[in-house]
């Protein structure tokens, strides 16, 4: 099958896809990523879906003009918005909530699914109008975490005050006894351990990157478009705002790779 | 003096202004305001000066146009990149650093004061700035709360988890004795109680739109230019986003006082 050495393209309001970028970049090491931070605008968890659809399209637009191969929405929120289509603008066009619902569905034995997420993915209900049009029985419980995405990007990891938050946004689903939690927003991740603290061992934790990976080898298993054996690989980031808190961050997160500068974007 | 019926224009990133806009609206029943909420682009508190000063003269164009007969930054973050000028586009124009730092060097008697705010107006130490070249011997103790926003924007006034985190960003400052507390962000008069728990009745909060108010009273006693005596006046508000929790916070924050339907605009 043919081969192409042209970056994938993703993106996110900020930092949390991130966390997407580095479950790929470690799952693909040969393949090249191009990610957009629009942090000049973030968050998009509390603006209009009109609104987030244009800034969506924006940076698709310039992601399809730096000529990458394919485009990845690395973010919940935005990904509401975007649900249906499976291309743009002639590339072949990814989103995370699908492969999420469908990951959340093999791991159930309950057939109780948590999905928690901004107030915008939860008050659109994408995860679960998803997870029930694959399978129409499943039980959903929806939960906002509004504070998660703070609380990530402060780095308030393995601490009180983020277990406190996690044991209070997830008591109504550990009480309807789910036994899989999708989620549903890419700054989640970061705080995974603290939200395992709070479900226990029994209860599997459905995390975006993971289960994108799995669908891009399938997707390059299928169609081809994978980088060439031996590729030298980049990862380069751009942002719409430059911050020295956004440099750090994705500096820590994105260990061992690395990235040059971070180039700043106008769209 | 000439009195003048037209509104009062002021601006903030998203809600935080509403705390300036209540206190003002409350002292001046006669005023009319017209206030713009950010709402597309906040938070304004980790973006880049360049880009909030592009912003903010966006919006102080749209104010001026719109006839305002002077203008207020209600925003420290906005107010930090607006600090030197006392006029716009022939308006005259008022940011609440100054102000605030003058009402604390009036309050404080251990000349030791306490600022708190998000990270960007602490980084950028307009404050301590402003107060030692008021009082070039005064002790500032700076402490960005980048929480405290998203806490109040949930509404988690006497929360558990509020009273947590101003115990955690209060310490150091309590522990260097200070008398004086600036709540250097327009969200804080939100979690006043939290805050006020933690400091305790020996230490002064100066809150921006009480502090505005004085110094507006003494601008219309020099310069004229106040509501006519019986102006019947009106309570304006416009976001560059709708969102339901705006509105919803709004209604709450500025009973009495009401106002009509929020107005969309496209800066």
């Amino acid at each position: 099958m043919k081969s192409d050495s042209r970056s994938i393209g993703l993106f996110d309001s900020g930092l949390g896809g991130l966390t997407v970028l580095k479950s790929l970049a470690q799952a693909f090491p040969e393949e090249s990523f191009l990610y957009v931070g629009d942090v000049a605008r973030l968050p998009y968890g509390n603006k209009s879906p009109e609104t987030i659809r244009k800034y969506g399209e924006q940076i698709l637009h310039f992601l399809k003009q730096r000529d990458v191969k394919m485009l990845i929405i690395a973010c919940n929120t935005a990904s509401t918005v975007f649900l249906k289509e499976t291309a743009f603008a002639g590339l072949p066009l990814f989103n995370v909530i699908g492969p999420g619902a469908s990951a959340a569905l093999n791991a159930t034995k309950s057939n109780k699914v948590g999905v928690i997420g901004t107030s915008t993915t939860v008050q659109g209900h994408a995860y679960e109008k998803t997870l029930k049009a694959l399978r129409s029985d499943v039980n959903v419980y929806e939960q906002a975490c509004p504070l998660f995405v703070p609380l990530a990007e402060e780095g308030m990891v393995n601490d009180e005050v983020t277990q406190l938050m996690a044991k209070r946004y997830l008591a109504p689903l550990m009480s309807a006894g789910i036994d899989t939690l999708v989620l549903g927003c890419t700054h989640y991740p970061m705080l995974k351990a603290d939200i395992a603290q709070v479900t226990g061992a029994g209860v599997t934790l459905i995390e975006s990157g993971d289960v994108l990976a799995k669908i891009m080898q399938a997707h390059f298993a299928t169609h081809g478009g994978a980088a060439p054996v031996g590729n030298k690989s980049t990862l380069q980031i751009c942002t719409t705002d430059v911050t020295s808190h956004f440099a750090r961050l994705a500096q820590t997160l994105m260990q061992p790779r690395t990235f040059g500068e971070l180039e700043r974007i106008v769209l």
